[in-house]
């Protein structure tokens, strides 16, 4: 198939979810695809290298790449600063390939914001497939419990609505295949193509 | 996946490109995507089944249904009617499978205005990747030769426009994986899902 450009895929959801261990397992299945490296202000710990497991800034020139729009995203853990930088994932993608970047659910909307191109995907628990039954269920749960798990539901359906795809981590395997189905089909839209092939054609 | 209804998959192309070919070996992969089902004004052939080759139909009986809007596409050759009866085609996919149709250009286009809600698929010749090379090749071509291809790529990348995805037919395997992919990434849609999980929570 043409193409031009790879994806920013971006894989979100509910802590909890298993986004780490769905990425590892597309990591084995699939060499094609990379990995975004986020940048720290956090000391290098042992063994870790640099442009590998991180890229380690000082808090000024972590706080400059702020201010200078360097970031898809970026969030602070403690003392420590972490985020997204934009040139690695735009250089990833320029030489045609496709980048993963498995993110929690505030900084996914931020890139949303930062890079709307992206592929949003929601990973999904598979327990909210049998919330209902779950909350219907026996009929011996007090009604707080019942009130408490409808409103984690519908915050988790409320962020859901801000993606463009939603996949069940019913069992890795699946996950990880609806995962590459999405890559693939996803380098088949008609909109990321067909300026290619006008391009072609143009005189 | 939770899913509620199936879809409608239009797989369509230039004539020549191989759409039957790439068709019949998805059957042979997958066995969950049900095939449409035409009506025909002619009369069956031997060994043709009522409901599995074609719906057997008269003239008056065909003129009713393109009156009363029960087909997604028509067409006439010489004295004949073809037609995809939407009944069957919705009937398939409120089950919750997926279905196919395999169809020409202009039958896809008029589905796309009875049925837009359907995956649009365009099935790419192999040689418009080439597109470039042969046009500017080793410049031996006729000014006459070379204006034809640009027209005919033209003609075929204005068509492309009305398609969701572009699948190339560089190899058959190749498009059945695409094809597979894209069924199994349009059924993770947030916009095909939310609607479930918001019913779920709804008190």
């Amino acid at each position: 198939m043409k193409r031009e450009k790879g994806l920013l895929i971006v894989l979100s959801g509910p802590s909890g979810v298993g986004k780490g261990t769905v990425c590892g397992a597309l990591r084995e299945h699939d060499t094609h695809i990379r990995y975004s490296v986020s940048a720290t202000t956090r000391a290098p710990r042992e063994g870790e290298e640099e442009g590998v497991n991180y890229f380690y800034k000082s808090k000024d020139e972590f706080q400059r790449m702020i201010q200078d729009g360097e970031l898809l995203e970026y969030a602070q853990y403690v003392d420590n600063f972490y985020g997204t930088p934009r040139e690695y994932v735009e250089k990833m993608i320029h030489e045609g390939h496709d980048v993963i970047l498995e993110i929690e659910v505030q900084g996914a909307l931020q890139v949303k914001k930062t890079f709307p191109e992206g592929v949003f995907i929601f990973l999904m628990p598979p327990n909210l497939n049998e919330l209902r039954n779950r909350i219907e269920g026996r009929g011996t749960e007090s009604r707080e419990l019942i009130d408490n798990r409808m409103n984690v539901a519908r915050e988790e359906i409320d962020l859901m609505d801000q993606y463009d795809y939603v996949v069940e981590n019913d069992k890795v395997d699946f996950a990880v295949e609806r995962i590459k189905s999405i890559v693939t089909a996803e380098n088949c839209r008609k909109d990321r193509l067909i300026h290619l092939y006008k391009e072609l054609v143009k005189e």
